[in-house]
Formats: C-alpha cells, sequence, structure tokens
C-alpha cells in the first residue's frame, strides 16, 4: 500500500465509522422516536434524519459521482428549518438514509486513489491551484465530521 | 507541497475548523449556560468542555508530543457521568479546554510530515505492520470527529 492507498483508506474508515454509528442508532430507534425533537423546541430526528441524506446526497454532485437522488430533499431538509415544509413519512426518509449510502459507497468504490486528489466541483481551477489541499478527499473528512456532529444530536433521544 | 504534506495540511485544516468552531461556541456560551443540561436529564455543557479537555489533552499521550496537563480530568469528565463527581467550576473549566488547544497546536506545529504516518502509541509495531493506516494521522482525524459530536450538542443550549 503506498503513502496516497494508505491516506484514502484512512478518510474512508474515518466515514465508515461515523456512517455505521449513525446507521445503527437510526435502526434502533423507533418511528415514534424519529418524531420526537432532539431536545424542547429544537430539531426532530426525522428532520435531521432528512438533512444528512440530503448533505450525503450532494456529495455525488460536488465529487461528479452521477446523477443526485435526492436533490428535492434539499428544500424540505436543507433550506428549510424543520417543520416549515411537510416532512416525508417516516419509512421513506429511513430509505432515502440507506439508499443515499448504499449508492455513495458503491461510487466511492470506484474512484481511483489519484482521483481523490483533485479538485472537487465547487472550485476553480485556479483557486484550486493557490489551496490544493481542497481537493476530493477533503470533501470526504468535512461530510465525516457533519455526521458526527448530528450523530452527537440524535443520541439524545435514545434511552429518553 | 508534496503529497503527505498536504494531506498532513487537509487533516489539520480539518481539526481546525472543528476546534475553531467549538472555541467559537464556548466563548459565547454564558457561565449560566455552562451549567445548564444540553437537554433534559443529559450532560452539562460544563461536563462535555472539560470531557473535550480530557480527551484532547490525552492526545498528548497517545501521539507522544509531551506530558499531559489534565490527566486529573479523566476521573470526573471520562471515567465519570456528569454530576457523579464535583466539578472545577466553570472558569476553570473553560482555562482547561483553552489550555489544551494551545498545547496541542504548539506541539503539532512540531510533528514533522513524515511522523504523522508513524504508529500511535497504543499500537504495538506488530498491529501497525498488519493495520498501516492507524498512524497518528488516523488518531487525528477520529478526534476531529470527537469534537463534532459534541459541538452538535453544546450548540443545543445556544439561544434557548
Amino acid at each position: 500500500m503506498n503513502q496516497e492507498q494508505l491516506i484514502v483508506t484512512m478518510a474512508m474508515q474515518a466515514w465508515e465509522t461515523q456512517i455505521k454509528r449513525a446507521d445503527q442508532l437510526f435502526n434502533a430507534l423507533s418511528d415514534e422516536q424519529l418524531l420526537q425533537e432532539i431536545a424542547p423546541g429544537k430539531n426532530r430526528v426525522i428532520y435531521l434524519v432528512g438533512h444528512l441524506a440530503a448533505v450525503n446526497d450532494g456529495i455525488n454532485s460536488i465529487l461528479g459521482l452521477g446523477e443526485r437522488q435526492y436533490a428535492h430533499y434539499d428544500a424540505i431538509f436543507l433550506s428549510s428549518p424543520d417543520k416549515a415544509k411537510e416532512a416525508p413519512s417516516v419509512q421513506e426518509v429511513r430509505d432515502a438514509w440507506t439508499t443515499t449510502i448504499k449508492t455513495l459507497t458503491e461510487r466511492f468504490s470506484k474512484v481511483s486513489t489519484a482521483d481523490w486528489f483533485t479538485r472537487h466541483l465547487r472550485m476553480t481551477d485556479e483557486d484550486f491551484q493557490k489551496e490544493p489541499y481542497r481537493n476530493k478527499l477533503s470533501v470526504l473528512l468535512n461530510r465525516t465530521s457533519h455526521v458526527a456532529y448530528h450523530l452527537g444530536q440524535v443520541v439524545l433521544v435514545k434511552s429518553r
């Protein structure tokens, strides 16, 4: 394993660790718990699961992996706060989370090591020359922290 | 900038992003807010700040950076749940967070690029040969997600 492969493996493991934890947590929560707020007056779990599905689905565009499947989730779970728009059913949002992860896993596996170090699609070539660390792999690192951030919130509903 | 330097820069930026967000949030919260629970019956903010100070301070040992400064925080903020032991004052815990970050920043700056790719001190040489991606940089990635996780919780106290 050369140094670049090693780094991609590291970043991918950090991502998978958070995704696995989130997946296990969401599966352990009942539909009723998904409709609960994480704290009084704060987002409901269903909103956060839909939000994570939307943001993770958006990785497809940023990394040029292929078509998005849940672009319509952005309006409900990204640009609007919870309860502003009618959310899909709990089961549908659960499915969106699972489908999004499944698609990303398949598509990530086809990204070559070298490609992870190329610019992501929200950057210009010029900016990338100045800031070469803003590559595709850095998007994965940021999205990993994003999952962890909301995971720390959803866990509050467990064993309440 | 060679590929290895690039990766260290990426991981360091991901870390700094979360630390900066946490630092700004903690500074924006009043002492009273630090004594509030993030949700009814859950950890208080002061516990989470102390917990982050303890875990981040522990990075010194895992990476062999030098002496820990807050090893005594482990008993209060790591191996015990909130309220089980008497916590230090809010100001003391704020200072612990700040000091820990300051020390890590100084010590991280002295770690050579090559050293980031060596095994961390909780691994044997033998294990490291099998799993070479479990290096010092992977500890940084995991601790970055750990900060994000609790940051998502502390933010719940803001504008409540």
